[in-house]
């Protein structure tokens, strides 16, 4: 009898888009209103930029040429592709890597959610919370929890609250972790971590044999110095840390697919005898098996990012992006609320006004002035009171929504 | 303490393509032979045809524009691409489907690798032997099995041997399994099933309430009639089965990535308690909380295969490698090897003469008359003292190597 893996059950059913989704097409159908101007997933919506679409076009006609074609890659990769991200990713910032230390991958969802396949069912999970649900939900599809709280957290999780009384960032948790996952600068809160910071999480994950999954996919909106843009700007990280870099946010690569791992072979994990294994040979050994690499022309569309003309196009649209988050930062505070976030990332925090809940602000905002964010309940029970909104549309959207805020 | 998954540690260490990659090379350093022809690894070799490479740079231009630019994707894939799914690898078998019973995906590699996620951790699995490696190895990882014999089966899968005496076919086995790997035109003995085979294995994973996992990766390759392309050709297939294809070997896509699997909503498994529970939503939530989506370059690519034109190239590179693969069973036969598969799948199986173990007619067949094989061993014990041959390559290398084999 082909018995299903039931964890599954444990996962609540309603996620947090597509009721988002519901709500805005209930919305409409009800009231013929203004344009809803939406701020609410985290999707970029700038074009390519023509060195990519170039680099696109060229990789297709190289691949119609019995000379140019390419059958299977590397699963790791293209040397081309991994040298750029080297080169351009961690050499300018003093740190070295080598080839095999780097997994190409068509997204960081991909990786931050394959990753925990390769440590024990047991392993003890730590995130922030709020936090990107994928890093939760994964752990209760391998069985890593027991079934979910009424507020949503899963028993057998060690959620790390962030919140304005601790600046949004968590404390070394009193039960001790295995696996830590950390995103910084972080979604949803848009906050950062200093290097000082982060170098206690480094000290801590090494007293506890631990390991640290870092997440710095919006590494590219720092904007202020000390902020690192990887954990291995930080000493001894690389004995503790796997890092998961993408192209979605930096580049506008969200329908175009393209991120990076890195593994570097000194970070280990450890056999129940206590024997120390690498994590590299494991994580290389999970996407050879199970993954084919990235398309060809994919991967030359990534390295284009890496181009003189690519950066410039690319720092481009992220300074627009940006622009926007500060413009909504500045126009909200100036309204009177506490907003967090928006200066080294492109999301917004902000807490709800008068005690309403995350969905009640929600449904106030989408009703009032036709703007959607969303809810900061969605990302966990710490999110509860707050309100995520992203810097991702266009200024003119952004100006009408702010102005709209005015009437709120 | 981070414990890492021990069921990497069961892993085999030598993979087969690695391991003769090592061996060409060696042979390569020390003689200075002719040129070296691979028939090994089943990678196409054909460029990518005129409609597919067009299709990506129109999608490549549209990407650079505000009004088609696209981010992210539905994680099951475009409704355009979809829809040419069903029209015409299904509606043309008179099977239908419904839009949210396919799934699109960056490879069958990953969907057969990762369907094992969605079953108990204790299910039976039952595969042919010899088999795609990845079917066998992911439960391995998953710790369906205990650690392998010296032959290379683990303690714990159910193998059905496929050998001359059954005519590559498996016999129903006595332990009873939950999971059933198939794939037909099978890899790597090119042989296949016809409709009636299959129809009783339908009917015996209805008995036992099994679930049949059918690859049909090869299906674009059959020439003859009765041979069936999907598995729900075949009447009460969707209560018990998920089948796998790809546009890799059908359109050269082995570099560019697109697959698809379909996960009809009859399909079902069984909780502990007996409930019966169906698979499809099990698989979509996989899907949307682990993977993005496929490219959207990458699905218009995949979508230009069903243009009439694009049908058209296609069937012509699938026709050219066809007659290297008559080429080659033919030469052979000729020669008075046994040869099998061949006529309805890319592959070629041969038996070794002289009952030379599968390596040592790796080495011979190398050393002698410079052609590159797939030793039948590397697919699993049942594939010892076999060998196959891809109709991949070029027909000036095939006619070359066959002129080559006449003097081994």
């Amino acid at each position: 009898m082909a018995l299903i893996n039931e964890n599954y059950q444990k996962l609540k059913a309603g996620y947090l888009f597509p009721e988002i989704g519901k709500r805005v097409r209930e919305y409409s159908a009800k009231k013929s209103s203004r344009n809803i101007i939406r701020l609410g997933i985290g999707d970029v919506t700038l074009p390519l930029s023509p060195s990519i679409v170039k680099a696109i076009q060229d990789a297709a006609l190289e691949m119609g040429t019995m000379e140019g074609f390419k059958g299977y890659g590397p699963e790791q990769g293209y040397p081309f592709l991994i040298e750029g991200i080297i080169k351009n990713e961690y050499n300018t910032r003093n740190i070295s890597l080598d080839s095999d230390e780097v997994f190409v991958s068509d997204g960081s969802k991909c990786d931050t959610g394959n990753i925990q396949e390769i440590f024990d069912a047991n392993c003890k999970v730590a995130t922030t919370d709020p936090v990107y649900p994928v890093y939760v939900d994964t752990n209760v599809m391998a069985g890593r929890t027991e079934e979910a709280f009424d507020d949503g957290r899963y028993a057998g999780i060690i959620y790390m609250p962030c919140l304005e009384e601790n600046d949004f960032l968590p404390e070394f948790p009193g039960n001790k972790p295995d696996i830590i996952y950390l995103c910084y600068p972080n979604n949803p809160t848009g906050t950062t971590m200093t290097k000082e910071t982060l170098k206690g999480w480094v000290d801590y994950a090494k007293k506890n044999k631990a390991v640290i999954l870092f997440d710095a996919a919006y590494e590219a909106f720092i904007t202020e110095p000390n902020i690192p843009h990887s954990i291995y700007e930080i000493e001894g990280a690389k004995e503790v840390a796997i890092e998961f870099r993408s192209f979605s946010k930096t580049a506008g690569f969200t329908g175009t697919r393209c991120a990076f791992t890195i593994v570097p072979k000194e970070v280990v994990g450890y056999t129940r005898d206590g024997e120390t294994v690498p994590l590299n040979p494991l994580w290389n050994r999970r996407q050879t098996t199970k993954f084919n690499g990235v398309s060809y022309v994919i991967q030359k569309a990534a390295a284009a990012c890496y181009s003189e003309q690519g950066k410039k196009e690319i720092q481009k649209n992220i300074n627009y992006y940006m622009e926007n988050a500060k413009i909504i930062k500045e126009s909200l505070s100036k309204l009177g609320y506490k907003v967090y976030g928006a200066i080294n990332a492109p999301y917004i925090w902000l807490k709800t006004t008068d005690n309403l809940s995350s969905w009640e602000f929600f449904d106030k905002v989408l009703h009032t002035v036709q703007v959607v964010g969303t809810p900061g309940s969605g990302f966990g029970a710490s999110g509860e009171g707050y309100f995520r909104l992203s810097a991702f549309g266009s200024k003119e959207n952004v100006l009408e929504a702010m102005d709209r805020f005015k009437s709120l």
